[in-house]
C-alpha cells in the first residue's frame, strides 16, 4: 500500500460497485500471493482511477462493458455487468453497449458478451 | 445496399459525426474495390448502430475510444477523438476515459491514445 | 430488422451452416434483451456477408476457422468447426487450417483450436 | 537450420509466393542478429507447413488475410495479398474476404485491411 | 518430423519441463489429427527454440508467463507456471512477473492470470 | 500524485532504464491534458511495479520485450529494447527473447519485433 488514503478509497468504492459481500470473500480469501495484487488494484484501479470525479460511475461502467468485451475477459465482464446495474444502467442501456461492441470488436466477441449478460442478470436477480 | 432508409440514416449519421467532408471525400475515393465495403459500413454501422436511439451519440464516442484503444485502431482512433469533440466530450472527459484504459488495457495501450489524442486535438484546432 | 429479404436469405443460410436445430433453439430461447442482437446477425453477418455469392461456402468456413481461432472465440469455433464439416471440409482440410494458425497466431492459440476441434468432432459425430 | 530438405523447399516456395526479389533482399541484408529467424520462418512456416500438399497455395493466401487482419499486422498482410495475387487470387476474392473479417474481427480492423490492400495493389500494379 | 535429432531433444526438455507423465498422455491420446501437431509442436516450439542454449530454462519460463497472459491462454499457462515452477521460479518470482502483467496486458489480464496460478500451485502441491 | 516517495523512485528508475533526456523530455513536453497520465505511470508503473526488489532490472525488461511484442505496441517496445539494453541484455539475449515470441505469439509478432530491434539497435548505436 503506498497511499493509504487513496487506498481506503478504492476500498470504498470497490465494494460499492461491486458489492460489501464479493469484495470482502475476495480480500478475505487473499493470501502470501495474491495479497500485494490485491492492494495494488484497490489503490491504483479502483482508488487513482475509479476515485476520480471527471466521469459519472455508471459512464465508468459502461467503457468497462465496452472494453472487457473487447479485450474477451468473461469472468471480469460478469462481475462489471453487476456493477454496472448497481451503477444505474438498464437493461436496454447494456443491450445497446454490447450492440455496438458488435460492430467494433467483431460479431464472436459480441456473442460471448451477451451470452455473459444473461448469465449476470440471472445471478443478480435483474 | 440492402435499407435505403437505414443507409440514408446511416450517411447523415456519419457525415455529422465525422464531419461531411471527410466522409465524402471518402465515399468519392471509393472505387469497385471498397464501395461495396464502405456502403455496408455506412448502414450496418452507422444506420443500424449508430441510429439506434438508446444511448447518446456522446456516450457512444467514449465507448469507441476505449474499445479503438483496446482494439490497438489508431487511425480509428483519431477520426473517433475528433468525432467525440464533435458529439461534446470535453477534452477532460476523453482524458478520463483514456486513463481508465490505463488500467484495462494497459499502460502500453494507453500511451499510444494519448500520442493520438494529442495529433486528433491538434488537426482539430481543439 | 431492417430488410426482410436479405434476414430470411441470411435466416436460411445460418440453419443450413449450423443446423436448424441448433438455430431454432437460440431463437426460440431469445428475450427482449438479445432478440435484437439475433436479428442482427441474423441479417448483417449472415445474409449480407454469408449470403454474397463471391466465395464459396466451405473457403468462408476455413476462413472463419482461422479468425476465430486468431480472435480467442473457443465456443464460436466449435460451432463452425461442425459448419465446416458440414459445409464440406475433410477433416483433413481442418487439420491443415489449424496447423497453419500454429504458425502465424502462435503455438498455445493453436493448441486451444485443436483441442476444440477434438471436442466438435465427438459432438458431431465426426 | 535443422533439415536441409525442409529448408530449401521453404526458400522456394517463400521465393516463389512472396517474389525472389525481396526474399533474397531479405536474405542477404540478415545479420548474424535476425539470420537465425530468417532461417527458423524460411523451415518452419514455409517448409514445415507452407510445403504441406494438404490445401492449395491460394487457400493459404486467403487463411492469411483473415488471420493477419484478426492480428493486426499492416505490413505482413500487406506483403500476403501481394502474394495472394500471385497465387490466383483475384481482387474481388480478396475483398470478399475482407468484407467477412468485418462482420468477424471488427469494422476498424477491415478499415485497416482494406487501406492496406489498396496500398498493395497500387504497389502490384493490380 | 523433419529432424529426429531436434525432435528427440525437443521431446526431453518437454518431459522434462511440463512432467513426463503429462507429456506422454498428450502424445499417447494423439490421433491421426493432432498427431503431426504434436510432432510440430515437439520439434519447432520444444526443440527448435526451447533446446536453445542462449537462456536458462527459469528465463524462459517467465517469459512464458508473460506472454500467456498477454495472450490470454489460460490452459497453457497454468501447465507453464507448474512448468515454472519445475525451472526452479519462487512463488515470489511468480508473483513478481503477474504484477507487472497487470501494468502492461491491463488488470483484468492479471486477474485472470492470478486465479490461474493459485489453480496450478494448488495442483502441483505447491 | 499519491505518494511522492513511490512517485521519486519510479522518477529515478524510469529516467535509469529509459535514459534521462527521453524522461525528461516527454515530462517537460506534457500538458494539462496528458500530465496526469505521465505522473500516474511514474508512479504506478515505475514505482509501484519496477520498484519492487523481487525480480533484476534486467529480467524485468526482457518480460516488457517478450509482453510487447505479444500486445504489438512498436513503439513502446523500441524503447524498452534500448532500456533492456541498458539494463544489461545482450543482443544475443534479445534474440533469444524475440525467437521465443515467435513460437508463443506468432511468426508475424516475431517478424514485426525483429524489424523493431534493427530500429532500436541503430538508434542505439549497438
Amino acid at each position: 500500500m503506498n497511499n493509504k488514503d487513496v487506498h481506503d478509497k478504492g476500498l470504498a468504492i470497490r465494494r460499492e460497485v461491486l458489492g460489501a459481500a464479493y469484495v470482502d470473500a475476495a480480500l478475505k480469501g487473499a493470501d502470501d500471493f495474491n495479497r500485494p495484487f490485491q492492494e495494488f488494484i484497490t489503490e491504483y484501479c479502483w482508488g487513482a482511477v475509479w476515485g476520480r470525479p471527471g466521469l459519472p460511475k455508471k459512464t465508468r461502467s459502461m467503457l468497462n462493458l465496452a472494453m472487457l468485451t473487447a479485450l474477451a475477459k468473461p469472468q471480469e465482464l460478469k462481475i462489471h455487468i453487476k456493477g454496472a446495474l448497481t451503477n444505474g444502467c438498464t437493461k436496454d442501456e447494456i443491450m445497446e453497449v454490447l450492440l455496438q461492441t458488435a460492430v467494433y470488436c467483431g460479431v464472436p466477441a459480441a456473442v460471448d458478451a451477451f451470452r455473459t449478460a444473461r448469465e449476470a442478470f440471472k445471478e443478480a436477480g435483474a
